[in-house]
C-alpha cells in the first residue's frame, strides 16, 4: 500500500497535536464530525491514529487504548476506505515485523481534526465557562 | 486490508435529530463538554433534555429516544445534581398524572450548548469542508 497522490489538502500539515483542548477552569472540548452514510469521524478514531503514529503499530496502538486488535485493524480499515486514499500504510516483514505509520493524507487529517476541535473550543469559551460556572 | 468499494455502512437514521448543525455538504458537527470529577455534557443528555420539554415526560422522553425508563431517570438525575439547581423538575399527580419540564436553568442550559454547537460549527465551518473533500 502506498501513500502516493495522498494529498493532505491545500495547507500544511502541523505537528500532531496531543494536548487536550482547555476551556475555563479545566473543561474539556471534544467534537464529532458526522457525513452521513459517508462516515463519522470522532475521539476515538483520531486517538488511535494518534497512537499509531506514536507506536508504529496498529496492535500497539490498539493495546494503548485497551482495544482488541480486531477492533483496532477495523476501525483502520473503515478509515481507509472512508477517505480517498490511505490514511495508514503498513510494512509487511522487514525488521520490525511489519510496523503502521500514517500516510501524509493521515497526518493532515489528524492535523484539521484537532484543529478544528481547538478552534472551536477558542471561538466558543465564553460560553463554556458559562456552563462550567453553573456547575455544583 | 484493503477493501476497496466498501463504504462505510450506513448508521441507522435518528429521526429524533432535529435542527442537525450542518457543515459543508451536509457534516453535522456534534460536541461534547467534558467537566472531569464534575460531570460531562454530550448529545445524548441534551437531547433528552429536549424531548422531556417537548413530550412533558421523562419516560415518554426516555421511550422517543428508545432508552429505558430507568436510564433516563438515570440521566436525569445526575443532571439535576450536576449543577447549582435542578435542570429538571417534576409534578407528582394532578391532572396528567404527574409530568416534567425544563427549569429556567435547565432551558438555558440546552440553549447554550445548542450556541456553542452552532459558533463551533460556523468557525470552524472551512476546515469541516476540507476534511469532506477528501473523503471517498
Amino acid at each position: 500500500m502506498t501513500s502516493e497522490g495522498a494529498r493532505p489538502g491545500s495547507r500544511g500539515v502541523t505537528k500532531l497535536s496531543r494536548k487536550p483542548v482547555r476551556g475555563g477552569d479545566g473543561a474539556r472540548l471534544t467534537i464529532r464530525l458526522d457525513f452521513g452514510e459517508r462516515g463519522a469521524l470522532g475521539p476515538g478514531k483520531i486517538r488511535l491514529l494518534e497512537m499509531i503514529e506514536e507506536t508504529g503499530s496498529i496492535s500497539a496502538a490498539g493495546r494503548a487504548m485497551a482495544m482488541s486488535y480486531r477492533r483496532a485493524w477495523i476501525l483502520v480499515d473503515s478509515l481507509n476506505t472512508m477517505y480517498q486514499a490511505p490514511v495508514v500504510e503498513t510494512q509487511h516483514g522487514g525488521q520490525r515485523g511489519g510496523g503502521a505509520r500514517l500516510t501524509l493524507l493521515g497526518k493532515a487529517l489528524v492535523a484539521r481534526y484537532r484543529a478544528i476541535e481547538a478552534g472551536a473550543e477558542a471561538a466558543m469559551r465564553a460560553d463554556i465557562k458559562a456552563i462550567e460556572r453553573e456547575l455544583a
